[in-house]
């Protein structure tokens, strides 16, 4: 299997992303790697050539730039090389952990759809608080405006990627809405539980809450991609919210609460390892053609390790592929008579 | 000033309604309360009648029903029939524990919109967790389908509601959206900016992301009901989860651990009550004809002693009137030519 690696994406590039690169070269003898970026920086991060190849280019597409934009423009950008070297079978996914509305665009306009699909969905995996589980939830974020259809479509996505990624026989698929009674929601999300309830082969289990995402109710939770953006940014916001006002006041608590919190560092830093959910490795942009895979800028090499492992197993468990074949016996099913 | 009480509504109503009522009464003496519901159940509550009324009620509104189906049928429901009153001058406000959503049909349904308002949003106060200080998001929940002259009018409601009660000058108003530029969202979120960007009396300071709510960078946060509401529960959902987790880290921590929770017992106390919101005051119901509150179902006398004195403060303040006023005049002068 032939990762194609954006070298330059990310706050710490190219020195974390090289050091997983060779890390998960290390641990699985069956990847070979193209790494897009400056060559001279490059080179001067790897360790061990290995199954390493240095692909020059001579762009890099930044964070604050217009995605879409940059995307076109910037032809030798270390991204947009990378995503062309997947479209032309040169290499079998992408890994990047540089913009993500530019990864959107790379994976959208260079690697392209699955045929049926109409929207790829943006899908990170998350650790559940209260069983220790995991759970899937898309969209959270590739499309603003969404219907009913591409909601469906994601339950699809997901539930695929439940069973060949997790081996979860009947994934549990619940839509984040309003309430949890099935004629609660907009327009939007009404219609969507109609699809996801008329789908004989979903294990769709209903709405939940926004309350119980992290309650391991369900193995993927399906959501547009404005409602699920701003669930998972007051997820994080309110978790790192907490964990600082935690530090403050362990820190402003007098002698006795000095001591209480160095008793309880330890087990306090296992409990912010279980918020750390780069270990379950990156988002993935689904419904794409080739496995394209994004994980924070401010990832450690240990993150990119993770994530290049789920690319692997993405690549070995053969999720696209399975997604192409439903959809396209699914859309000779459904073409009107 | 006299408040129409829903005495029944809630989980441990009549009870802890009438002993915060009580407590109300007692630090204000320009309160007048009118008591709805069933008669023998409130009297056995009230130790003090001075300024209490009790007018009997038959029914009941449970959380499990449909609410407006339900407040169109129980005429002599508690809510209902204290939604009445203030729809008739009896009461000047509507105080309930009950169901939101029922509140929500006996306020638009019974008390009325303020003319010109197309939909009332509900209104939290939130603390922010960073700055210390406070912060008010709306819609809430109220309306799931919104369209960008919503947001506007929310806008302006939450404004009005900053200056009279939160005595701001200049509310900093926000818009919550999927990322900070100025044309990000969905095509709703599109347009309620160039609305928020064009009115010279809001101080509207952009698009704020989901992930900064709890870190006081607006005063007034403008969403539409289903994303307010999936930021709302996220919020609720990460901080019940991370504090029990919080609490089961400490209790399998063995010997030290449990030492260390033991020390820092009372300081994360005082930290679990920065999240209790209650003590901010109730949600209002921001649009209507009146001050219409809503608190917790699990409420403490404590809390409904502060929505109460919430509603006070809005009648002391004349939310209401303002923006009345607000709406008669902004009326007029977007009246076509």
């Amino acid at each position: 299997m032939k990762i194609a690696v954006d070298a330059m994406g990310g706050d710490n590039a190219p020195q974390t992303i090289i050091a997983g690169v060779e890390r998960a070269r290390d641990a699985f003898s069956d990847l070979e790697f193209l790494l897009y970026g400056d060559e001279q920086q490059i080179q001067a991060e790897i360790k061990d050539a290995t199954r390493l190849t240095v692909v020059p280019t001579s762009e890099e597409i930044l964070d604050t730039e217009e995605p879409v934009r940059a995307v076109r423009r910037k032809k030798d950008a270390s991204m947009v090389v990378a995503a062309r070297a997947v479209k032309e079978g040169q290499a079998d996914a992408i890994f990047s952990a540089g913009s993500t509305g530019a990864l959107l665009a790379s994976g959208l306009f260079i690697i392209g759809r699955i045929k049926g699909i109409q929207r790829p969905g943006l899908m990170p995996t998350m650790p559940d608080f209260k069983t220790g589980g995991q759970f899937n939830i898309l969209d959270i974020g590739a499309n603003a405006d969404s219907k009913p259809e591409n909601l469906y479509q994601y339950a699809v996505l997901g539930n695929y990627y439940a069973k060949n990624m997790r081996q979860i026989e009947k994934p549990r698929i619940a839509l984040l809405n309003n309430g949890t009674e099935p004629e609660k929601g907009d327009l939007v999300h009404k219609a969507a539980y109609q699809l996801l309830a008329g789908d004989p082969e979903l294990n769709f289990i209903g709405n939940i809450e926004a309350r119980e995402l992290l309650n391991g109710v369900a193995d993927v939770i399906v959501t547009d991609g404005f409602t699920g953006n701003a669930a998972l940014k007051s997820i994080e916001g309110t978790a790192m919210a907490i964990l600082s006002l935690l530090k403050r006041t362990i820190m402003n608590s007098g002698l006795k609460g000095k001591i209480g919190g160095a008793l309880l560092k330890s087990d306090l830093g296992v409990m912010r390892d279980q918020f750390d959910y780069s270990r379950y490795g990156g988002a993935v942009l689904l419904g794409l053609k080739a496995p394209v895979v994004k994980t924070h800028g401010t990832a450690s090499p240990e993150a990119v390790y993770y994530t290049i492992k789920q690319i692997r197993d993405m690549l070995a468990q053969h999720v696209v592929e399975d997604v192409v074949t439903y959809f396209s016996e699914h859309q000779l099913a459904k073409r009107p008579e």
